[in-house]
């Protein structure tokens, strides 16, 4: 069998072997229902809470304000449909480089929406961002990082200057929880949205943070679940292999994961750096550690990602959310790249050395055959 | 340790060892996103499409009518809110028994709502149901069987008369199915829930029958996975669970564990009209197979539920979905029940005889002594 090397962990990352462990005995024995009263049920009940403590404790939130839902996605979803909900005519103010998930939910809220711009390397001004908040804005809604280039963001400006005004701010952290720090205390935010599987955590597991006090309507009703903010039987394995996941990432954890992904993500790009034409995208200082996104002068994205696939390397192209719909990426047009396409290598935590090595070594391989097909 | 009987499946059931081996190598190793164009995401959207055809052919649905969510509550809500999203001023037809993700969807929405009522064993009569429906009835939203009660309903009876009808169709069979037969195609409903759980499937995950050519604006958006039915990256080990679950019962596999649940179950209904003063509701016929609801007379259902619990057996008190929340039960009352709550005793794949053995050993002890105390 040839070796693989996943570098797409931007997508996705395997489930961190803690976090299955931890997830076994609630697929294998422990089952009931957290809410009812009997013995089986307290066993998962207590599991719950104390995954929340887990979330609660690596995002800098309360347990209280950990509103858990089965994706990153949904978590975004609750946020801008139940901030909008009881609003008149609600306003919004988002940038252009938000996730699908942000921009189609503010698309298909009832919202009138204001989209800011973005700078060549991603990043949206936050003073642009304000001076967009309209005196009856119901929602401002920035991400923390962005999911393609990687750049972060500055929310935390975003939402102390939103402070003063009526409306509230959801920063969308799915791209930066687990990779850098984030605290929901000191970002001084309303709703913040992670998703776990994005940093070795399951899929199936995210959570909307609801600063206490603010009341949101709930996405999914039916059940008084997770405070009457979402309904429907929790989903404790997920829970607590996602509380795991953050567990694994308390004290010096995270930064040590950090540090070793962008010696791996600089690695890549001092090898790519070394092919004639080849441009990365983004702040390679200020940005998530470990995704680089590059593109290749005169060859599209798709066929580098093929190509790399057949020497055993996975990486990503661009934003696009599913193989069917490769579409122009929004981030690289907002950053006025003169690209479709972008190319995203991204490590995780148990990514290695010899996983960029294959990398490294396919890159030029694929790229020199691409252009030479091309001029052949 | 003391023995304990679970007999709560009626809430949620156990995963399914042969559920359980099919999710793990997708919690182990497989891991990627189905949307992806590499190697990984191969292996991973083909084992997703394979458990959608398992999911399909336990439900006479087509594969591509079968849109995956993280619960029946999810998919519930989908069905509700998406066929109502289009309509200017929305009708909803529905009964006072349904669950209550059907009754706060239709709350929550911006429809009228008009509410049938049931007969003394939870039955609702299709012709009223019809005859509830307007020239604008938006939607039509009928259980197969009652959560509390467990009684079947005529659900097939309403689908074909609104066939004629311009309103769409909704059978909530999260209860049903995976206990009775479900026949998406025999039943010619619009949109079909069910949640995997409650048969053995895996937690967070359920799905949304859409029938072909349908089309309905999603709960959740954010990316064009399922068709564009529902954003965010798909569970694929649940989906694969999920699909063991529903394969686990193909061929007579159903049909051979409902005869052992009836059986259980009326030993159980023997054991406890043994005890005076107990009562039996919904149709002990027409009913879901795994599952006995009763009250005792004078006593309420909660210290029942606790002294069965400290005799090592688990049941649910109602229809109640939190323990935070013990209100009376809607089912009862629009049965005209004199009593505010019922004693649900539950089994599902795995209850043997010596769980009934000793739930029936328990519970005379435990309402004698109530009695006693009450009297005392």
């Amino acid at each position: 069998m040839v070796a693989r090397a996943y570098l797409d962990h931007a997508s996705t990352s395997p489930l961190r072997p803690a976090a299955l462990e931890a997830m076994l005995p609630f697929l294998r024995e422990h089952h009931a229902d957290p809410g009812r009263l009997h013995a089986e049920g307290k066993v998962t009940r207590v599991a719950l809470e104390e995954a929340r403590e887990q979330v609660a404790a690596l995002l800098g939130a309360g347990a209280r304000e950990v509103v858990f839902t089965a994706s990153g996605t949904e978590a975004i979803n609750a946020a801008v449909f139940g901030a909008v909900a009881t609003a008149d005519h609600p306003h919004i103010v988002t940038t252009a480089v938000e996730h699908s998930a942000v921009l189609d939910a503010c698309e298909r809220s009832p919202a009138d929406v204001t989209v800011v711009g973005v700078d060549e390397i991603g990043r949206f001004d936050p003073d642009e961002v304000v001076a967009a908040v309209r005196d009856d804005t119901t929602l401002v809604s920035v991400q923390l990082a962005n999911h393609e280039v990687g750049t972060i963001q500055p929310a935390g400006e975003v939402a102390a200057a939103c402070r003063e005004r009526a409306s509230l701010v959801h920063v969308d952290a799915c791209m930066a929880a687990g990779h850098v720090p984030v605290d929901f205390r000191a970002l001084d935010a309303d709703f913040c949205s992670v998703s776990a599987h994005k940093f070795g955590g399951p899929k199936g597991a995210g959570a909307l943070l609801v600063r206490r006090g603010v009341r949101v309507a709930p996405l999914i009703v039916g059940g008084a679940q997770e405070r009457a903010r979402r309904g429907g039987l929790e989903n404790v394995a997920a829970m607590v292999g996602f509380g795991a996941a953050c567990a694994a990432l308390a004290g010096e954890e995270l930064a040590g994961e950090a540090t070793t992904a962008r010696a791996l993500v600089e690695r890549a790009a001092e090898g790519v750096a070394r092919v004639p034409g080849v441009q990365r995208y983004g702040d390679p200082v200020g940005a998530v550690p470990h995704l680089l996104c590059i593109g290749v002068e005169g060859i599209e994205a798709e066929p580098v990602l093929l190509g790399l696939d057949q020497h055993g390397v996975a990486v990503h192209s661009g934003s696009a959310c599913s193989s069917e719909i490769l579409e122009p990426s929004p981030i690289l047009a907002a950053m006025g790249v003169d690209a479709e396409h972008s190319l995203r290598v991204s490590v995780g935590w148990n990514s290695t050395s010899a996983d960029i090595d294959l990398f490294v070594d396919a890159f030029p391989k694929v790229v020199e055959r691409l252009r030479a097909l091309r001029t052949g």
